[in-house]
């Protein structure tokens, strides 16, 4: 897969954006954190496309363009793995999360390019800035995890779907495992 | 009082909703945190219709069902009482409190039904998260509690009013004792 | 330079905004934060007017009308300058910054009168909660500073920039000393 890039977003302007695009991607986000937040991780991968990229990593690999990554999944059904895991197999002391996501920018719209066939599909690029909160147990809430998501999301059947998801943190240091997606 | 619910958000996708709605709603809520965070609670009963419900709870008691509320208020009436008693009778250490409030989604827009009488009001579902920072004299500003609104909303006059606001606060553990609304 | 203000914000509701200078608002303050937070400390001063002032002060002197600020630049030069002295030559210990801003307000629309020449700029007063996370090597994030912007926006060959940009904070307190702008 190859990209041309047909609109570009340059530092003092972002990429011309439909109202009714814009409504959606902030609909996008507010349902994901939601789903999270409200630990319903079965409907996590759904989301995702199929050959999605998620990953959990942080900033300075990022910066670096170092390929570690703190979770790392490359398809929908590693996803579904990680849900299941999450529920059943993974032990871990619950905690409840809270997400805030503002800073929303669409920063290119391109389109896949096939190798001469139809053409493919819209991707629109985005990043956001994200703060979760950790509340466990008979503690008080606190600031568990701040980063960036750096997306690219497209449309399938008619749904805006994550095709990757890089949770960009910017503490290397994160209190005990981080068990649950960000 | 019943309602009929005309639309229904799906997990994957949220009802239509007309621009100018969406960002009426947007407003709403901007207005309403700088109305707490200025501290001008003279102001806050008129973001809330006369026969209101407000309600400071536990996530735990909210999922399960229980009735049990740190704060509830179940008119407008009770809510002026309140926010006289803060600025009166309350005896408390002063505290400024910042909010931030992101992922709203609209639930759901349904109909009140009057027993056959004319279309009663029409009742916009909504969910979005919040944090608030507590900022006490001579302290450092610190995590004071996080959470989900899930509010209905009416128009009254023109204006948007909560018909019912809940407060659903993640940790069960709140640093000293609530004065504030949330 | 004078002011007549042609519309007003009453508190229970801000002046109608068309649906483009909203959502290029939202893009204006996501593009803003996006900048600092990723360092670029030299695109910054760009957001700003040639005239421009930028004030870093206390909640408390701002309530009282005391003009002393923690930080105050009056052009985009002393920017410029701020910009450089990051980089080269103030000495601290790095950090990284994560903004969250919501509760975007518009609180009036107004034109500049310039004695008898030609209409003036408009001038859009917004104001806006924000929280800002600070993540040192090595350290958990942590909750750095959180407040309030409280600015006024004019539109500049095409761009949206800052004439003024008030950040009021909540606390007097700072956990070391600020370094890089809010």
């Amino acid at each position: 897969m190859s990209v041309i890039i047909t609109s570009t977003a340059p530092s003092t302007r972002s990429p011309q954006v439909a109202v009714e695009l814009r409504l959606a991607l902030d609909d996008l986000y507010a349902r994901y954190v939601a789903c999270l937040d409200e630990a319903r991780f079965d409907d996590w991968p759904g989301f995702f496309t199929e050959d999605c990229v998620y990953k959990v990593m942080p900033r300075e690999n990022y910066d670096r363009g170092l390929p570690l990554a703190t979770m790392a999944a490359e398809s929908r059904g590693m996803l579904i793995d990680r849900a299941y895991g999450i529920q059943n197999t993974l032990y871990h002391q619950p905690y409840y999360q809270r997400h805030l996501v503002s800073g929303l920018l669409v920063r290119e719209i391109a389109h896949e390019v096939n190798d001469g066939q139809a053409p493919g599909r819209r991707l629109i690029r985005t990043q956001a800035n994200y703060a979760v909160f950790r509340t466990k147990q008979n503690h008080l809430s606190e600031v568990f995890n701040v980063g960036r998501y750096i997306d690219t999301i497209v449309e399938v059947e008619g749904e805006l779907r994550f095709a990757e998801k890089l949770c960009v943190f910017d503490s290397e240091l994160i209190p005990n495992s981080l068990i649950y997606p960000l």
